[in-house]
């Protein structure tokens, strides 16, 4: 028996990214590097931002704009560590936009920030048609869902600047094939960087460290 | 420094339930049992079909609609096993409406089939709002999502009939509070079934072949 395929039609994008041009020529005002984080529910879009912060809050001045359906459970992780953060709560809304971003630039002291981290929510999805007004879109892959995900869900792979792969501490318990990973996102995407990480043991997270602060050189010089 | 949080608005659902009771009557007719499965993305919707359908196609004679965004990598699995399946894909729609699982039926047997599963797209937050013609809400949570995530997607923990608990092999390995994960779940859903499995070791897995085997004696006294 042949499988039997239906496709059905697309969704039409708003005026979405008139404002996103918006909010980036206002970061760029300020020189803030802006990275919209993007990944499933339980990636580790959180656990990435509370180790960089930990680690490069010497040496740059970060903000979090954190995105969900619902809670402030990580808004309230990101201010327990001294960073100002502001909570945008969608009520069911499955990805931000860039007018809610916009409202969270409202709120955030813009002229004391080098880094922005905009934490989407959990979505493999609805958030990639979206800019917010970005300088880079990271998304995060985490080991336990397969190695499969890049054909599944080939748009946000496709657009994405940086693929974190996260919990190769898992590594040795799934049946994870991370040559096939890499092989089916390069695909999608040959400039792609990806970078193994752990954000539970600290594996990998030297190279994420040196690429974000290669990045951060990089916006500060224009 | 206290967390701002900025609520904002809701979808709007179209006439899309009103054709999930049509699809629902015309599967009563067939006195067909149908399940609605729905987890993030690599949380084990298909695994759990393939492992149930191994179990119970002597006692029940299975078929599935599968849901994608792209590829029919899903699909092709079942067909492996000789089961009547469709693939939907949505070409970045983010979750099956009751016209996908309409066209769906229509290319089904429906004459010869007990047991309907239908995976959803995976995505923790659009599917629930779409009735599809089912009996049953299933979701699967997977334990490395971590235990918050009742918190952060309430809307579809609240409104499932069952929730599978997946990878459970991997508790070992995870920061994952079992009791704390079941408090929030029936915190919202009081009546939730809660199943924990690991669809790899198939630990646990009686109890789930359990319960559907009895839904679907249910289904067949009316």
């Amino acid at each position: 028996m042949t499988v039997k395929v239906i496709t059905v039609g697309e969704k039409i994008l708003g005026t979405n990214n008139a404002k996103a041009e918006e909010n980036k020529t206002r970061l760029a005002r300020y020189g803030i590097l802006t990275i919209n984080i993007m990944s499933s529910p339980g990636a580790g879009k959180t656990s990435l931002i509370l180790a960089t912060i930990k680690h490069i809050s010497q040496k740059a001045r970060i903000a979090v704009i954190e995105g969900d359906v619902a809670s402030s459970i990580d808004a309230d992780k990101v201010n327990a560590l001294g960073i100002p953060v502001v909570q945008i709560n969608t009520a069911g809304g499955c990805h931000l936009d860039a007018f809610m971003v916009e409202k969270g630039l409202d709120n955030l002291p813009l002229e004391k920030i080098d880094l922005l981290f905009i934490e989407n929510v959990g979505n493999l999805i609805c958030p990639n048609n979206y800019l917010l007004g970005e300088d880079i879109k990271l998304m995060i892959a985490s080991m336990p869902e397969g190695d499969d995900k890049p054909y599944k869900y080939p748009a946000m792979f496709a657009d994405t600047d940086v693929v974190i792969l996260n919990k190769v501490d898992l590594q040795p318990y799934l049946d994870f094939n991370e040559k096939a990973f890499r092989k089916a996102v390069t695909g999608l995407n040959p400039d792609v960087i990806i970078l193994p990480v752990s954000c539970k043991t600290g594996a990998g997270m030297p190279a994420w460290f040196k690429w974000l602060e290669g990045a951060l050189k990089a916006k500060k010089k224009g």
